[in-house]
């Protein structure tokens, strides 16, 4: 059953302000901290009651703000918003720390003379009140388990995130690294990366990815929190923010994964909504008049409307803490933002979203918001307003290694499952549970091997989770031995994505950013990547560990006709950077490829299986698959073959055919399983010429795919059969042979070498 | 404005029930059947005035309901519709062409043993209401212009379709072809292909893509109404309708059409959402319990709930009746339907959903539904009263022709610009208005010298629309002579697609297979191609020639970082079949390029343009990327240089300038544009041989995408200069250098050869 938290975040605030400053020399530096179950850490756990932050800025700010809430109306939502926050500054401390972010975002913009200055001066409230009095981090340790993740999926707007990162004290944005905004080789790039600045969780840019991202980090801690959390121990419970604009708002990613968010009922998922009116093409207006609050309630998400969220930061407070009242929705906050915030000319126009202001608009901007100082200046008070966070950081995990120290005394299994996830670490011998195949075993589809795989895989990988787009009995992608993840049963671990291919791409990407120790699996039909290839790039890009299991991978499939027939597919993914394109043969070569995949932990995997049965085949093994490209038999001596045959997939059989064909006409011929490129491609030379010599020219690859790309192994002299045209409707059989994918084209093949 | 029709479909069904069938023998077997203003066709636009056919079949056909209306609820809802649709038959012969529907679909699907049972069953009644009460079409030419458009959005349940197009007299669907269902070569492929079967409007399948596709067929409707009707003559005025079930409504793709379809009032568009509860996972409780209406009212439609679809005929025709009075909105109708009626132990379970139904149980089905008859059979009284749709699309096509002969005469020269829309015939001399460059002429990015071609076509082509997906100003795609397309101004040309790639290509598909004539162009930035690659791959295989603008393609756009830099995106497109994939260098290749996609009017092309400044180089020409690639400088003589260098985009100046420096070494030099390479690809061998002579082998490519597939150029000896890496953030030149994109990397490679 669900584990709605009963720790509240701001109660573990009081009292943390100040701390030791000596315990920030616990942080960990390492990628992913472990607990270390009752070490010294624990006993920095204890609450060392003080008082909050004493305000050293006491300027009144009210004629800075062209919206000013009435002050009597501010009074009485702060009153209703102090028990959420109690570490919060004055308002002239908060309005000059909204500030700082806003400069810093426009100075680094400036300076790079490139960036987004609009979102940042837009957002820069919320920003605030999320890093400075809401979230739950230790920013010397970014990838501390328990943190809240936030999400910008308004991606173009990082100067907002980096500018908040510095502020609390993360290593990984010093203020050098801001003044190298978008330049080579900084931590501060165009768009929020994940694998360059320690902080982020997952890379946006792309719109709608975010928020579907944000999506798989509440699925996942929903799910940690359900299996791993005990009524006295909830040792799994954070919250999930993400902010998104007008454009995370009309893609259709976004729709699939708040789509899903409502029906899982992730109630401590809470998003942000930028209501700022302004895209690139200009008002909101031309584009996208829909009722987002209507739409977002017919999707089972709680709502909220913030008007002014330019200074109401009682209003933010105040919508924070009712989207946490909430508990078993997700909520969306709309904040209604003037983009360009603070510039008398440019604010409230497109022409503020992604260029520099210039010198002369920066100028008017600071006279307008009443900021003296020069640029990249962060105001003492506000420096040290902001400099609780390390130390209060450092209690916050010291307190749950603390925690976590409880837990393993009290439930040892269930800690120990728990600690793989949160490491990343595999447990000893778990390759051993992968299924091996002799050629007497029957022929299978790869799509069946492949759940035998999954099934045996779920017993040893506690991280194991995922499922199909409405496919599962067609991608054969159930574990048999768990139910369905569903809001009343988040424990479970087959997850039900409904017909929303991208949407569960990067809710994927979600679920492996939040843990290294996660692994998530995905299914669709091959062709289908077509839908969702965005979130894949953004795996491969970020990083994320993510299984792609693609099924009815080609002309196979037969009747369903061209639109359900991959043909570049499979290129298109070799042609990927840091993605691996398997197409495994038969049950070795499945099993490898998810040895592969598992093994991989910086990379996604795509696995192109079969629809139809395919025998096992003498010679594959999974030790093959893990070099890229293998010999699976051979009757040439002194590695000099008259003939290479390449086979992918289920061709392999069909090669394997025409050299048994050949063989018997005296032929020396080997034939090659290249089952994944990239990986072939990484062997040393003298692997590679052992198995591709080059003296050997006659070579002949066979692929139920466009051939382009094929020249690279068969050379200027050799021949590709492969498929450079859409598919068709028929039995799969008749398309084979009408199509040339036979034993008897590469027999002819031969005889024309 | 907005032109709302005042011509009533039903009004003009009257008396064209019975028909003079001399006038089937003028129906148009063309594709494009241009009226014929003012000959002899006009005359039979006089309505011959008669009664509807009268009922042969009176079997009360309540007892097979399983949830029969009250026959009292029926008759009043029928007093209701009777005005909308006058040649409606009785109850009974209803329920019989209705399961005529059901067993066309069930006989077809057991005989190929493979298919989709259930959507037809449930459907039939909708079908049928549509087919043979309220659409208006001409079954012997199905590309009759002012034809009712219907998109069968569930493109998995194309039984339904086929049956109908066979009983409304299609020749494309005779009863052979039913029997061929699914089988090789046949009329009726597993999804619905508008290139093998006349009537099918688009091809479907992929979900979400229909209903998108029908967003576009209604803007294409609605904007030529605006543009071409008169007052006293409304020559343009159909509806479009679409049938959607769960899947297409949990895409992200639906959500940004509809979304759109709202915003832009598009009353003319009537989806069927065929809300059966079941998709491929079972319930669609355990993925997609969102409130569906409530969505939709949320992105600005007409929402109606017909409660049983499945005998509800009354209901359904109420609906539609209520629709057509809402002008101003799209309009869902909900009908709620038992997937595989009439199966009394499948329906209602997935099981119907994908696969023959078994003999067993299609006995079941006969018996349930009291079909006595053997597969494939057409009740004589069925046949019988389908029969009218000959004649009366005829006399549909024929008043029309009067129609716009008289249009002809008062409105020659709107009427001459009409026609080149509906004949696709492009104006003599349009390519005249290309503009040509002169290495004089200033340096400028392809981006901006693609704007100048469009802005000159949109004088020549009236029939060119289009936009970009919220980035305008950065895609350079705005039609600077016309306004935007918007509710009140939907005459305009300039497309404001909001931040919806997915649905813009799919709506720009919609539009391109409206009218021979209409030429949509869209536009993104070419990294985001992932975002509606799905929608691109039908637009190659459904021939619809649709202009894809995609600018800022490479690490050229600099800053913005990987997120948004295409590095594998070339070679994935240039690997689906059926598309062309232009990389022009400056401003006659952009031209040039333009002439491509305008005259390939059965193939969509995509072109990557820069967003920095390239100059104009000496030797490129349109008539060279006509060819896919040409040589446009060479020093050696004999067809013997030492070197071939090559080049696409930004990167053939690079070539350029090595080949400059490598002829003052004294090497014989050719510099090659590679600007197409399916063009390329179709030249005759002479021109490959003469451009890439078989004896020269040392040659160089260099293009700021990956190096995969241009081993097919350069060959085993020569070298690919590219990047096999995701790009980065930082200044453009800085990247190019250290990515080695470079004349040094070239000169230096050149050396190593």
């Amino acid at each position: 059953m669900a584990a709605s938290s009963s720790v509240n975040p701001a109660r573990t605030l009081v009292g943390l302000a100040v701390y030791d400053h000596g315990s920030s020399s616990n942080a960990r530096p390492d990628r992913v901290a472990l607990p270390a179950g009752g070490s010294a850490l624990s006993t920095l756990a204890a609450r060392s009651v003080t008082s909050s932050p004493s305000p050293r800025f006491q300027q009144c700010a009210s004629r800075r703000r062209p919206k000013p809430c009435s002050s009597r109306r501010a009074a009485l939502a702060r009153a209703a918003a102090v028990e959420t926050v109690e570490a919060a500054a004055t308002d002239a401390l908060v309005d000059k720390s909204v500030n700082t972010i806003r400069f810093l975002a426009i100075d680094a913009v400036e300076k790079a003379n490139s960036g987004h200055p609009g979102l940042p001066m837009g957002c820069a409230p919320m920003g605030h009140v999320l890093y400075d009095e809401v979230m739950k981090y230790n920013p010397k340790n970014p990838y501390w388990f328990n943190r809240d993740r936030f999400v910008l999926s308004a991606g173009h707007g990082c100067m907002l995130q980096y500018a908040l990162l510095h502020l609390a004290g993360y290593d990984s944005v010093k203020m050098e690294d801001l003044k190298q905004f978008r330049q080579w080789g900084s931590k501060t790039p165009g768009h929020p990366e994940n694998f360059e600045t320690p902080g982020i969780e997952v890379t946006t840019g792309p719109l709608g990815q975010g928020v579907a991202n944000a999506v798989g980090l509440a699925l996942a801690e929903r799910h940690l929190a359900a299996r791993f959390n005990k009524p006295d121990n909830e040792i799994i419970d954070h919250y999930t923010y993400a902010m998104l604009g007008d454009g995370c708002q009309m893609e259709g990613i976004a729709n699939e994964a708040c789509s899903l968010a409502g029906h899982w009922g992730l109630g401590k998922l809470i998003a942000f909504y930028d209501d700022n009116h302004i895209s690139i093409d200009g008002d909101t207006e031309i584009a996208f008049t829909e009722d987002v609050i209507h739409r977002f309630e017919a999707l089972g998400w709680h709502t909220i409307w913030v008007k002014n969220g330019n200074t109401g930061y009682d209003d933010i407070r105040s919508a924070i803490k009712e989207a946490k009242a909430v508990k078993d929705k997700p909520t969306l906050i709309k904040v209604t933002t003037t983009i360009g915030y603070g510039s008398p000319n440019k604010a409230n126009t497109y022409s503020v979203h992604g260029s520099a202001l210039g010198a002369k608009e920066v100028d008017a901007t600071r006279q307008s918001l009443e900021w003296p100082y020069e640029p990249f200046y962060v105001p003492e008070d506000v420096k040290s307003h902001w400099s609780r966070h390390v130390p209060e950081g450092a209690a916050f995990e010291a307190e749950w290694n603390a925690k976590f120290a409880e837990y393993e005394e009290k439930y040892k299994e269930d800690a120990a499952e728990l600690k793989t996830i949160i490491s990343g670490e595999l447990p000893a011998g778990w390759e051993k549970a992968l299924p091996t195949y002799t050629p007497e075993s029957p022929a299978d589809a790869t799509r069946n091997l492949s759940q035998q795989n999954l099934n045996a895989l779920a017993k040893v990988l506690p991280g194991l989770l995922g499922g199909s787009a409405d496919l599962a009995s067609s991608n054969m992608t159930l574990l048999k031995m768990f139910g369905n993840f569903q809001k009343g049963t988040p424990e479970e671990r087959n997850v039900r994505f409904g017909v929303r291919e991208h949407g569960m791409g990067a809710i994927c990407n979600g679920i492996a950013r939040h843990s290294p120790g996660l692994l998530p699996y995905c299914a669709t039909f091959f062709v289908f990547t077509d839908y969702m290839r965005a979130a894949m790039r953004i795996s491969a890009l970020s990083e994320a560990r993510v299984i792609y299991v693609m099924t009815h991978d080609s002309i196979g499939l037969g009747e369903d006709g061209p639109t359900h027939q991959p043909i570049e597919h499979l290129i298109s993914f070799r042609a990927m950077p840091n993605i691996l394109m398997l197409r495994p043969a038969d049950g070795n070569e499945t099993a490898g490829a998810y040895k592969v995949a598992v093994l991989n932990k910086k990379r996604p995997s795509v696995l192109a299986l079969s629809r139809q049965k395919l025998p096992q085949l003498p010679g594959t093994s999974i030790e093959g698959v893990e070099k890229g490209g293998y010999i699976i038999s051979d009757n040439s001596t002194g590695n000099k073959p008259d003939l290479i045959l390449i086979g992918t997939g289920s061709e392999l059989e069909i090669a394997a055919k025409a050299a048994d064909e050949l063989r018997k006409e005296r032929k020396t011929v080997r034939v090659v399983s290249l089952v994944c490129w990239e990986l072939f491609d990484e062997q040393p030379y003298e692997y590679k010429e052992s198995v591709f010599p080059t003296a050997v020219t006659a070579r002949i690859s066979i692929e139920a795919g466009v051939t382009l790309g094929w020249e690279k192994y068969v050379g200027s002299k050799g021949k590709a059969i492969g498929i450079d045209r859409f598919g068709a409707s028929a039995p799969a059989g008749r398309i084979y042979k009408e199509f040339g994918i036979t034993a008897e084209s590469i027999i002819a093949a031969a005889k024309s070498l």
